[in-house]
């Protein structure tokens, strides 16, 4: 195969190393860009660029933005008594666009994994601990994500936060809204089932 | 929703108007790239600029290439006589992966359509039709696409390059190989009919 340009191969080989971006798309994507007016793909990587520059983690609650403290934390209209740990940060985006959450977050920067190594000292806990003595929060609400991983970290906070006057509370699981019984994994049942609430 | 940062959001803007990449991909990538490495995000970037400013068309078949005249037109190896027409560079990326063809390229830069305005002076018709007065082709390929569009193009070719001495033909269509009767639409059925060969 003769290479017609090693820009071109270049572009599809940093595009390639994305998530979920195959060969296949990273070719699609190197010849929409080499299409694009110059001015857009210059926009493109200079967001990319100052991504990587000006976006901050929050030293509170290790979300990312351009202040510090962001301004979640900062944000006085918040409900402060409440606090919602998630895995990462992109969680705290799902949360925002969801609306339905108007508490504080904090981001614990991963799950315990064992098979990877991760120990608690790996996560943000120890920063949490010491929010948790800090602040007046009333409610914990853990929001790890329903896997082996994520269900072993809840456990463990579950354990370590129980010192605290707090209340401890894992977010519900079960058939996501839209979704049907016929098409829903086991575990998701299962998970439905225990999660079940009187009517 | 409180914006956690706009050089985010400008970012997930950005990939958002990339073709394929929806409003949640377009995240996901947003927050991955915040995650690498700094020079990893700069390659990136780089890449995308470069492939902007050193990427010119060939002036004879008009494929992407950091030269004109292109590599494939230049190299002496391959047959000279055979000309293969495409809609676009990408098309000429595909059939030199393929590796089953060896000779020479013209990239049409489109297809003729009426409802979107595009006639044959918006695509490299005039350049083809020099082309063949100056070469020695003995064969044209037409591999414009099996849709309204690239058919009615493959006809218009074909009217076009009746009065030079070559041999003209269109790519096969049919069954995709490793694909299945059941699963292919009523149409490619239609044309793997007419497109049948004697054992």
């Amino acid at each position: 195969m003769v290479q017609s340009s090693p820009a071109l191969d270049t572009l599809i080989q940093e595009l390639n190393k994305l998530p979920s971006i195959g060969r296949r798309s990273a070719e699609r994507l190197a010849f929409h860009i080499l299409q694009m007016e110059k001015s857009r793909a210059q926009a493109l990587a200079d967001a990319i660029v100052r991504v990587k520059t000006s976006v901050v983690a929050c030293a509170t609650c290790f979300n990312v933005s351009e202040n510090n403290p962001c301004p979640i934390c900062t944000d006085s209209k918040r409900q402060r008594h409440l606090l919602c740990i998630v895995e990462n940060e992109y969680d705290i985006l799902s949360f925002e666009k969801s609306g339905s959450y108007r508490g504080l977050y904090h981001n614990l920067r991963g799950t315990l994994s064992p098979l990877k190594g991760i120990t608690a000292d790996d996560l943000t806990v120890r920063q949490l601990i010491q929010r948790l003595k800090e602040s007046a929060f009333k409610e914990v609400i853990i929001a790890t994500n329903p896997d082996v991983e994520g269900d072993a970290t809840a456990v463990y906070l579950g354990k370590i936060l129980q010192p605290f006057d707090v209340t401890i509370s894992r977010i519900g699981f079960g058939l996501p809204i839209g979704g049907a019984l016929e098409y829903a994994d086991e575990l998701t049942i299962k998970r439905a089932l225990e999660g079940r609430n009187s009517l």
